[in-house]
């Protein structure tokens, strides 16, 4: 959708992975690939494989023109072929011969493609460790840095920005998993001919399968799957969760820049978040860049997923539907997973703020731990009942807690000074948070080590 | 995403309508006018504005600095407007003081898009009459052409192809209308200032307001709209339900086209449709584009819709996920629909075979026929009765179905070889069919005769 | 989906316009309507037709013996006609005959779904106009107190409650023009037989087509639409729509909700919005719930879209995918509308809260203003920058922004006292707010008063 | 959504995995667990966990009451958890102070549907081999049952029925992979308390954890997730897939039960399909309610999806938008699981259909056949020109391709009546079909047989 606002939502890291360019070279390098495969198992002479694979670069091609033909194909790997078949002719005619020998479209149009993806897929892991590497440092160093958690956007009670990194340390973690698991079934050879039967290749079929599938170093399946797309959907569904978590980690930081609560920011820049018209401004910038591709990932998601009711040997617009759906779905992604490691890694970060806003809360999000305390001993329904009475005098008399508690007749005999110095010290929220952390540092630790 | 698909999925007429071009000159125009209305109004000079304007144009402006300047302000037009500004001021420094005087970024970027959408639904109002103007010539010619109606995928009863045109006439003509409603609401002017209540222009705000509504010729709204998404959403929503009406022409097309029916085709074309391995082939092109098309749309629709839930004055994420969201949805929809109207223009019907396919049926198409025929007789429990078991023995024993009626006791008794030579005359069933097609006739001539 | 989290998602109003009775009941009416029309087209006796429609009323159907058969029959009309025809016919043999005459399914399940439809709509008309009631009265009286505006979740510039709330308002008013457009195209009769042309209906179909539709009060289309779903579509698109405002505006109450925030809050009640653990918690109840409706909403809306594209005469998987997903997004947004229409009724606004707010940005949210102001004197690219310096200045040093703007040198050349009572006075700001709420309020009234 | 339709669409399995009571039963397994847990631990007596526990029973609450808090509070939670307190107290006064002791809301709500879960996925699993079986079977008995290959809706060229199957056995065979690993992400407690960190627990919080973990079977995870939604999402995306890959099959059945294609079929049942107006009918009932649910499924998915992003400790909105939209995927993809492995048990196969199909192609089906074996004589360049030409003829003239063939004076030059044999010899396209089935049912075995 054109360059302008490219940067912003894909950052300049891997935009040209799925471009026109990366599109054509993708179905050249099957083309050649084939080619040699080919000629590797004796169906022609290696020179002729040679001739083939040295036309197969995409500055040969005349984009504009294959574009013209691709609207009258109906697929790009048409036109292609022919520009190829014709490239190749002009240099050696009797190679020529053997272009695409035995392939049909989709098989150059897929497997190209796996081959992008598995060049994005090797950014996105590296992505995804940078991630994972920031936020393990913010989850080790604010381990007990205090901040007041919040729940249906309410402060609710103590924890620390160390916990919060570590929720979405573990996220992060799952989703290097599932990338692993993913990668086995979305990256492999589609080869199948005509009707995916390589009934053209005859008896030596699947001895050139599996030379095709060496030579571009990916698993040969057990069977073609031009019309099972879900690997294609695994693919699409691993980017949606992702984008997912991303989200949810650039909302987190939407909120506590927002002027009243002023906790944490996205690292500064010159010209970063400004105004056309409001001077003072400083804009969630990568926030928004992060937001809006989350809210763009279930649509493109739901698109693929739609499209695999595909017909027969191959589908009729479903297929179609994925081209340009699941490359865009890959980019924003990308560049979603980058905002987010850089914005990680550059948090600015205020802790006294952060101390602040839980003071001023005037020991209200202590409120459990009051509760908690009294309740051992007269028992949880009549402890709510005190406390619940204490904070809503507390709010509305602008009285902090701990002193509506004193004078409430039952909980000031059931708590000492210490028992309300214990309730009302944030730092014993704490204990079970920090190991709660070393539990996702350490499981982290963990994978990193493992051969 | 790139040139390679662009002919295939959005057909040739209006790419450019919303390439980076076309979206940083709906701003320069936004900009060029609001200069002009405010100099009407007085604020400043007219010589001002003029100096302005003539700076109002995309080739003086330089695209890959825009875009990375977009990356760090977070939307394009505050480049384009720093830009702007050192561009008139080298030209006219007292003039530079006045460019984007008293707006925001947003009203630039939506007035903008809003000037794109006008282009767009301009082609759009064309390609739908174009389509109209078809599917009532199809309607007309054929309004007695019999074909077998199928439903759930099965035969059923007979239908014209000319009814079947005056369905798709039908949802065409009311989308025609949703068009003209929702433009009014879709095409109107975005201009309020930082938080929407043009505060920075004082007491002439409103007339600076009306004066540019005049320059551009939209109208002003009761209010701003920064963050009220239903405009946008609306006319995302319009394009959605279109392209689930051309999904439905293309999904019948493409179930006609089978080989095992083949009484409709896409026009033919040279090199249209073929295949990569198989020379016999004649692939539906344009049903294979408007498929995914339609395929994607929903995904674009929901993610618009999601978009709405804006933040307070403006929206951190949702308003960002329009921006490419909405201009891809427009050329989608303008490609399938040009397909639609190209195809119905020079659909290839197999009068013959509609016909053939008919006969082949031996009969069961006209069971409901035959019960309803019977049941005046006899009631309709026991007439479906005897027709269904007729139904099965004629499918079992192979044969016509009118045989197996005339061999059943009590249908033979009922029916008379004229009541026999009615049921299994297939015209007798268009008679409210061509009624059903001469209403949908009648009302589009009525919409093009309204004054 | 259950009654436990009904009251929650859908409140209690037209919670069973769409249960199963009313889906049997909607077939039902349809049934015996058609018997009445027949009977009045001459087609059979009144009486007969009497005898049906006694027997139209769902108390006398086995529910869980519906399902069974739907089930294999494929959609709940075949074994409904069934069952009505068994109960006429032990009533009145003869009339039994005469059940569902020339009728196919989805003439009953469509004509009926439209009839439950006919009813929900209403209820939207009647919320509808509560809500912009509720609203209108929230925008005149707060139409000057006070409030940040805030953008990008960021503070801003001053505006007001009252325009905020015409906001809303304006694009409730523009729900309710286009739910009275869409009804015109929704509610119509669905009549067409087997393949949509009534031929079991002889000579006499429009007669009868035309008395039924006088018998539901629906208007007749100009043809059948079965396998057109454009008109479900729009429906759900307006569902769509109209659940993303209203998840705009709950978005926006719960952030006003946050503790940090304080300005405005959903009605409180007895045990609303409490917590399991925190007893000092106040939870935005409705807030959650109309977010959760509004995030449902797009997945549902495209749901139907995708559905639209249906095989030949009668779809196969789309149409039934419509059956519960169009009911579900029914209820949902006539829920989520009724949680805001009592919420706007029941806000309760802390204009103190508002004011401090303001207040405590410290002149920050006046940034344009100086900067305006400035701008007039000196230019805008100077001005910009001398203000973004000062508040920059302030911001780290805790200044007033006016104090920073006293001590730089230019700004303090050009501002004189007076000019900056007048810059950091928010009343100030709201002179062209207070039109905007005003020609919402007067374009609200016209509507209230056209004839 | 009632009853009416939930046997076809859910068919009767599992339907009340996800009922109100189903819903009740998993908090209240959690809340039994919960006590007893920390009983263990030493929090309290041993009695009063037994206490708590004996009144987990759903038929002791009053579902529409709890229908009416749940409205009030927000979730079903505090309702349930306070009327559990009320039964306990009425029961061991002194039990009713540990009910839900130091656990929140969440907590009980999701971990008690991770508790349903694992047993809808124990039904997902078994359907899954049972499918796996059932496709295996036709695949090994059709590995050679010829017929035509179809891509674009054209015929193409030969295949086999068992290598069809062996294709979706493939992915059904991938799917059991998926469930399988993500069972581990997505079966795990959730137990965090108020925000997340158990602090309400103090020292002995992980061990309660882990008592709480072994008490309900379920892994105890590094760190709560309350807004960490990846696992639901992925479970979602998991059955969105496997809905994919059933519609797909659903698709491809309905094709060939088209009457002009007829080659396979639904297993027929007593009023099975039928039509209320036609009394030929016989419709693909199973397969229009497993599109319906393919149509489903990704607006489902995409809405668990958005909902991911989630606010801080605990989401607004998103995690209530879970609530109905996750059980909602869960019994559609089983009730379309259950039809498609059902299907497949019964599938009707008309193996001289197929053949005859084939045959009716006139040779057309050979055109890639007849083109390769020239290819390796002239080049393909010449040999698909040749064989495009006369395909062309042999459909315009009516004529065999064979017979066009051979009017073609070089192809007769270099086809000798024995390679025309081959050519035109179907068994020849079925050599690698036949290993490609193998394949796919070893690597089935495999997995059977690994330990």
């Amino acid at each position: 959708m054109g360059e302008l606002l490219a940067v912003l939502f894909r950052t300049s890291v891997g935009s040209d992975l799925f471009d026109d360019r990366a599109r054509l070279q993708g179905m050249l390098d099957f083309e050649a690939a084939l080619a040699r495969a080919e000629a590797r198992a004796g169906l022609f002479p290696a020179a002729a494989a040679e001739a083939i694979a040295r036309r197969c670069r995409t500055e040969l091609f005349d984009m504009p023109d294959l574009a013209e033909r691709t609207a009258q194909a109906g697929n790009p790997a048409i036109p292609t072929i022919a520009a190829l078949t014709r490239l190749v002719s002009a240099d050696d005619p009797a190679a020529a011969r053997y272009v695409h020998w035995g392939a049909t479209s989709q098989d150059a149009i897929d497997t190209g493609f796996v081959l992008q993806v598995r060049r994005f897929l090797e950014l996105v892991q590296s992505d995804l460790e940078r991630l994972s590497a920031g936020l393990a440092k913010v989850a080790e160093k604010h381990r007990t840095t205090l901040l007041v958690g919040r729940t249906w956007l309410q402060q609710a009670a103590p924890t620390s920005l160390g916990f919060k990194a570590a929720g979405y340390l573990d996220a992060t973690e799952r989703h290097v998993e599932r990338l692993d698991e993913m990668r086995s079934r979305a990256l492999v050879l589609q080869f199948g001919g005509a009707v995916g039967t390589l009934s053209a290749l005859g008896p030596r079929a699947l001895e050139v399968a599996q030379a095709l599938a060496d030579e571009l170093h990916l698993p040969l399946p057990e069977i073609s799957w031009h019309s099972h797309r879900d690997r294609i959907g695994e693919l699409s569904a691993f980017l949606g969760l992702l984008l997912g978590t991303l989200g949810k980690v650039a909302r987190d930081l939407s909120l506590l820049m927002q002027t009243e609560v002023a906790e944490a920011f996205e690292p500064a820049g010159e010209a970063r978040g400004g105004s056309s018209t409001m001077p003072q401004k400083r804009n969630p910038v990568a926030a928004a860049a992060v937001l809006a591709a989350a809210a763009r990932g279930p649509g493109l998601v739901a698109t693929v997923l739609s499209a695999m009711v595909q017909e027969h040997e191959r589908g009729l617009g479903g297929w179609h539907a994925e081209w340009e759906t699941v490359p865009e779905l890959c980019v924003l992604t990308l560049g979603a997973l980058r905002h987010i490691a850089q914005t990680i890694e550059g948090l600015e970060v205020d802790a006294g703020r952060m101390r602040a806003n839980l003071d001023a809360a005037a020991g209200q999000v202590f409120a459990e731990a009051a509760a908690m305390s009294l309740a051992a001993r007269i028992g949880k329904p009549q402890a709510y009942e005190i406390v619940e009475r204490a904070s809503r005098t507390a709010r509305e008399s602008g009285k902090h807690l701990r002193e509506a508690l004193e004078e409430d007749a039952t909980a000031a005999k059931q708590l000492s000074a210490r028992d309300l110095d214990a309730i009302f010290e944030p730092a014993n929220s704490l204990a079970t948070a920090a190991a709660f952390v070393d539990r996702v540092l350490a499981r982290r630790r963990r994978r990193l080590e493992a051969p």
